[in-house]
């Protein structure tokens, strides 16, 4: 399956016609169940197996670096770098987004170009500056060398030849469809509880929909509207060049989903990134250059709204992105199943 | 403080006397609970604030080495390499030891350099080939930088100026006083339970013994007799080494203990190693170099005791070792604080 492309009224529209007028924005809550394809219930024996996968450092070539390691779910589900370190020290080309709420996203990576969390988990595997592995085949492979994953492949998926990499994928997949954040003061201001948010938050709140930003930021996870799995809602950045930040961010030299499709209209395209629990995720954008919150406020609005924003809106905005943070679940670390002595070796 | 020496017996003469006649071994399970120094008490805020350090990757120059990457407590408290990678995929030179009953241990590391585990976690952060940062000096104001660290702290060591070095490793060493594994298959065997191992694992105890293993085995965590904390336990490995393994596993290269102290005595000198949990610790020996658990007794027979084990002796001994693991105690993930942006870069 590729992902799909929506049709998009071009971004700069959107942001205009917020500044005119303020559209009603249509604020909604976190659902507290992520959704889940029909092939792939998150049961709780896939969470389960999947949370292994997930912590496994020996995924990789080296048995360093696991999908923990870059997506860090002790902390923002990414790993507070520009661009995450994969084996032997080597540095992908973007910043890690995080796991958490990933389960609420149509299309995955920066750029679009897995369109479920399943097809996502196959990526940094056999990616050579990431996990290493020489291809998928030699992932489950390996997978299959520690023998104590066969009880947990098997209670998952039932008996049989069920220890494959599709299946390590939708275990890891439903792991993450329990990766989410409902409950957040900004959840419980959009259902009723008018304390939740300070009066700073409110303003900030209302500034976010007022100058354009819920344009593209919409819905439950600020990522865009309601779209089927596997069809991205994906927007320029940046539009606007006349600003000092482009190139103090360095935020053309990656053409973003153009390496994807290599059409024309696709250079500095990328999907719209939700905004929850930015307090954990610094640094900020596809390339992690830029480091504070109130920063990055500034810089969307330069970009994408062509506007120089006051300190004091700046502020506002801020606090309210705050109050999109968390609560995380608690979670209890799994049991790794031991390793054969010459696993890495093989 | 630095470590002792124990007045020690030569390591062949003990195993000598073993084989001479079976000594009567004095079978002893596993404490329930850790002793701790007077300084440094167990207590719950330690423990939590210990766990976050331990898990948090922001301890290293690159952030992404923390405590965790080469004591994997989800398996076997190491990390399932012959050697460790740390920072820039620089390699260690010797076998991650468990950090699981390291607090059994009277003196820590390989070569018993540190007395305590709060001076072992010293070691580590500032080690250029493993976490890489400059100096514990970069290290605590790091940790000073993350602002939600401060409350752990003064929750744990009370007011003042309480971020410091020497109580972020109480705190670890106090989260590795947790870090213990009573009541294997053998701790409920030597309290009463006659079943609790099989025929094979009482053949394979009972030549544990007569064969002298428990001449330095010893113990609750069999590392050695009771010592007071700072005073090791060293033996030389190999005393045999007319067998085939000293120069397939590359025994010598590695003086141990001569490489702290510069005394000729304590050339391949090393502290003798717990038994817990081999099932998770593959490979073994100082240098990692032993892959399987039946080749590590076949290694021990010919070059400690200076004999060749049978296949049977082999399988009950690796039948015995094997009721020496776990239960793991559940634990929950910790929440690491937030990071600033531009913590890394600082």
């Amino acid at each position: 399956m590729k992902t799909q492309h929506v049709a998009l009224i071009a971004a700069s529209l959107i942001a205009g016609a917020a500044v005119a007028a303020a559209p009603q924005v249509h604020w909604q809550a976190l659902p507290t169940v992520a959704p889940a394809p029909a092939d792939n219930p998150t049961t709780p024996a896939r969470v389960e197996l999947g949370k292994m996968l997930f912590f496994d450092p020996r995924l990789s070539s080296t048995g360093t670096v696991s999908c923990f390691s870059c997506h860090n779910v002790m902390e923002g589900g990414d790993d507070h770098r520009p661009v995450s370190i994969g084996v032997e020290a080597q540095r992908g080309g973007r910043n890690a987004p995080t796991v958490w709420n990933a389960a609420f996203l149509s299309v995955q990576f920066w750029d679009g170009r897995a369109p479920t969390l399943e097809e996502q988990a196959k990526g940094p595997p056999a990616n050579p500056v990431e996990m290493g592995m020489k291809s998928l085949t030699t992932e489950i492979e390996r997978i299959r060398l520690i023998p104590g994953y066969a009880p947990y492949f098997h209670q998952a998926f039932g008996p049989g030849d069920v220890i494959t990499m599709d299946n390590a994928a939708k275990a890891i997949a439903a792991y993450e469809r329990t990766l989410i954040t409902p409950g957040s003061a900004y959840d419980r201001y959009v259902q009723g509880d008018h304390t939740a948010l300070t009066p700073e938050q409110v303003r900030g709140m209302q500034d976010f929909a007022s100058l354009g930003c819920a344009g593209c930021h919409q819905g439950p996870n600020f990522s865009g509207p309601p779209l089927p799995t596997g069809t991205g809602f994906f927007v320029k950045f940046p539009i606007y060049t006349n600003n000092p930040y482009v190139r103090k961010y360095d935020l053309e030299s990656d053409l973003g989903r153009y390496d994807v499709t290599h059409q024309v209209a696709d250079k500095h395209v990328w999907r719209v990134p939700g905004l929850r629990n930015l307090v954990y995720t610094a640094p900020y954008m596809h390339n992690g250059s830029v480091k504070t919150l109130p920063e990055a406020v500034r810089v969307m609005g330069a970009t994408q709204l062509n506007r120089t924003l006051s300190e004091a809106r700046v502020r506002d905005i801020t606090a309210f992105l705050t109050a999109l943070t968390g609560p995380f679940p608690d979670q209890t670390m799994p049991r790794l199943p031991p390793t054969p002595g010459d696993l890495l070796g093989r």
